[in-house]
C-alpha cells in the first residue's frame, strides 16, 4: 500500500444502531428508544437522508426484565455455527432472537447484510468510550474512530480489536459488513448516567455524520490509530470447593483500564487484606477491569498490547466505479 | 433529660451482621462469608467473647442468582403484618425467608428477640456510609455512628432516619431490640470493589468494638449527631403510556448526594436533552439519587431535612442494676 494512495469502498447506503443487546445496558436502550422518536419525527418532515439508518431494540425480553440476558447471552449467539446449525422449539429465547436479527440485518456474511452494524452496551469498567472490533484493517471502522476522536476531544476513547474470524466472531454487530461495539462506561448495569448517556448519543450522531460525509464523496486523510488487541484474559482467585471469588480487583488498579500493568503490580486484594501481584512476563494493558456481566464469564479484566496502525486515506466509490466493480465481477464469474 | 445525665441501658449480649439481604449487593455477601471463616478460626482459639456474635446470610436463593430477589423483596417482609398474617405453600420464596430469619433473630418485638440488627447493603449512589434507622432518639445506634465517625475520619458519613412505627418497619433490621442498616456506595450491584468493601469491614470492625466497649462498662460521653430524616421521595418522569423514564438524574444533580438541594436547581435532564427543575418550596438533601433497585419501586432521588440530635451520655448497665430492673419489672406484673 502507498501512504498517499486513496482507497476507493462502496458507499455505506444501510447503516443498523442497535441498543439493548443487553437488557440492563441502559445508555443503549434509552437512547435508540429517543432515535426511534426522532426518525419519525425527520420522516414526517420528509428529509432526505443519504443512507437508511435502521433502529433496533435487539433483545426486548431482557430489556423487560431489566436484565442481561433471558436464558443466555444473545451477544455470543452470532457465531455462524449458531445461526445455521439445527434448531428445536425448546431453544433458548436469545438463540431464536439471533435469527430473527440475522433475517433482519443479515444474512450475516452476505451480500444483502446491512453495510455497518453499530451495536450499543455499556460496562461497569472505567473505560471511557471504546469502539471494540474483529478487524484491525476495517477502513471504516477505524475513519469512524479517528471522526469520534476529533469530534469529542473531552471524552477518553480507544479502539479494541478482538483477534477472531468472521467465522467464529459471535457478536450482533459481526452480522454487517462492517460493524463494531460502542462500548461505554463506567456505568453500573440498570442505571443510566447523564453524563454516559451523552457521549454515547454523540458518538452515534458523529458516526451518522461520518457516513453522511462518506457517503457524500468526502475524501478522509490517512492517519494512526493505538489499536489495543487483546491477548489474554485473568480471572479472579476463586475458592477451589465454592467456586466462589476470594479477591477482587486490588484498588491499585480498579477504575485504571488501559494504564499499563507492569509485571509485579498490584493485580488483586483478597477478602482478608492480602495483595496478590501480577505475575506476567511483560507489560501490557488492562481493559474491562471489574464488569459486572464478566464475574459469571470468569474475566476479572483483560489484557491488550498496544499498537500504531496506518490507516490509509478512504472515500467511497463513485457510481461509474460501482458499476465497472460490479461489470468486473459478472466477467470474473463469466 | 438532664445533659450531664449518664442514661443506662441493657448490655447487647446478642448482635447479628447480616448480608446478603438483596443478593447483588456483594460487599456485605463476602464480607459476611469472611467474617464466618475468621469466625471459625476464632472459636477453634477459644478466645472468650464478650458478646455473642451471629453471622446470617439472608437470602441465599437471590445471592446464588446475584439478583435483589427472587420473588419479591425480602427487605419488605418484616412488617407486623407480614410476618404474623397467614401463609400459603404458594407464598413468595421471600415471605418464607423472612419468617425463618424473624425466628432465629426475634420474634420482632419480643424480649426474645437479639439485642442488635447490622443489615449490610449497598447503593450505587455516592452516600458514603450510612446508617439507617426508624428511630432518631436510638442512643445505641447513635452511638455506634458517634463511634465509626472518630474512627474513619476519611469516609463520609451520614445517619438517615426513617419515620416509621415500630409495627410498620419493614426491614431486617426491625427485627432486633435495636438495628440499622449500613449502606455503603457507589458500587454497581453484582460487583465487589475493594474499596467499598474495605469501609464496610472496618464499619463492621469499629461497630463491633464498640459493643464490646459498651458491655465492659465503657461511659460514652454526650454530644450531638446531624440526623437526616427523610421528607419524601420524587419519581423520574415517565411516559403516561408506557411508564418508561424520559429523563434520568441531572448531570449537576448526580454524585451529589447529601448536597442541599435549593428551588430550581437542575434535578432531571430528558433524553431528549431538555432540563427540568426542582419544584419544591424548601432546600432539602437529596439521597439515594439514581439508586439502580429504585428504579422500579418510583424513586429516583429521596429527601431529607437535617436536624441536630443530642445524645446523652451512656454505659451499660451493671448486674445489681439490671437484676433490680429485672424484680421491678417482676413487681410491676403482680
Amino acid at each position: 500500500m502507498e501512504v498517499d494512495e486513496v482507497v476507493c469502498l462502496p458507499r455505506l447506503s444501510r447503516v443498523a444502531v442497535c441498543g439493548g443487546t443487553h437488557g440492563n445496558e441502559l445508555s443503549g436502550v434509552y437512547l435508540v428508544r429517543e432515535l426511534l422518536k426522532a426518525k419519525d419525527i425527520v420522516m414526517e418532515e420528509e428529509r432526505e437522508e443519504p443512507a437508511s439508518v435502521l433502529m433496533v431494540l435487539a433483545n426486548p425480553r431482557a430489556m423487560q426484565q431489566c436484565r442481561r440476558y433471558v436464558d443466555t447471552d444473545l451477544n455470543r449467539c452470532f457465531t455462524h455455527a449458531t445461526l445455521n446449525g439445527p434448531i428445536s422449539d425448546s431453544a433458548p429465547y436469545e438463540m431464536t432472537r439471533s435469527r430473527e436479527l440475522n433475517a433482519m440485518l443479515g444474512p450475516k456474511g452476505s451480500p444483502g447484510a446491512v453495510d455497518l452494524v453499530c451495536d450499543l452496551h455499556n460496562t461497569t469498567a472505567n473505560m471511557g468510550l471504546c469502539l471494540i472490533a474483529y478487524s484491525d484493517c476495517d477502513w471504516i471502522c477505524l475513519h469512524i474512530f479517528k471522526h469520534l476522536q476529533r469530534q469529542m476531544p473531552d471524552v477518553p476513547m480507544r479502539f479494541i480489536h478482538f483477534d477472531v474470524s468472521s467465522k467464529e466472531s459471535y457478536s450482533l454487530d459481526s452480522v454487517g459488513k462492517h460493524g463494531f461495539a460502542m462500548e461505554i462506561g463506567p456505568q453500573p448495569h440498570g442505571v443510566v448516567r447523564s453524563n454516559i448517556y451523552t457521549a454515547m448519543k454523540d458518538g452515534v450522531q458523529h458516526m451518522l455524520d461520518w457516513v453522511r460525509l462518506f457517503n457524500s464523496g468526502t475524501i478522509f486523510e490517512a492517519g494512526f490509530v493505538d489499536v489495543f488487541t487483546i491477548v489474554k484474559n485473568i480471572d479472579y482467585p476463586r475458592d477451589s470447593e465454592t467456586h466462589n471469588i476470594t479477591a477482587t480487583i486490588h484498588p491499585q488498579l480498579q477504575d485504571r483500564d488501559f494504564l499499563l500493568l507492569h509485571p509485579d503490580d498490584a493485580l488483586f486484594q483478597t477478602f482478608s487484606g492480602e495483595t496478590l501481584r501480577y505475575k506476567g512476563n511483560e507489560p501490557l494493558y488492562p481493559f474491562f477491569v471489574n464488569e459486572c456481566a464478566y464475574y459469571e464469564k470468569g474475566i476479572a479484566l483483560s489484557l491488550a498490547r498496544k499498537r500504531h496502525v496506518v490507516v490509509p486515506a478512504i472515500r467511497a466509490q463513485t457510481e461509474a466505479e460501482r458499476r465497472r466493480d460490479q461489470q468486473g465481477f459478472a466477467s470474473e464469474e463469466e
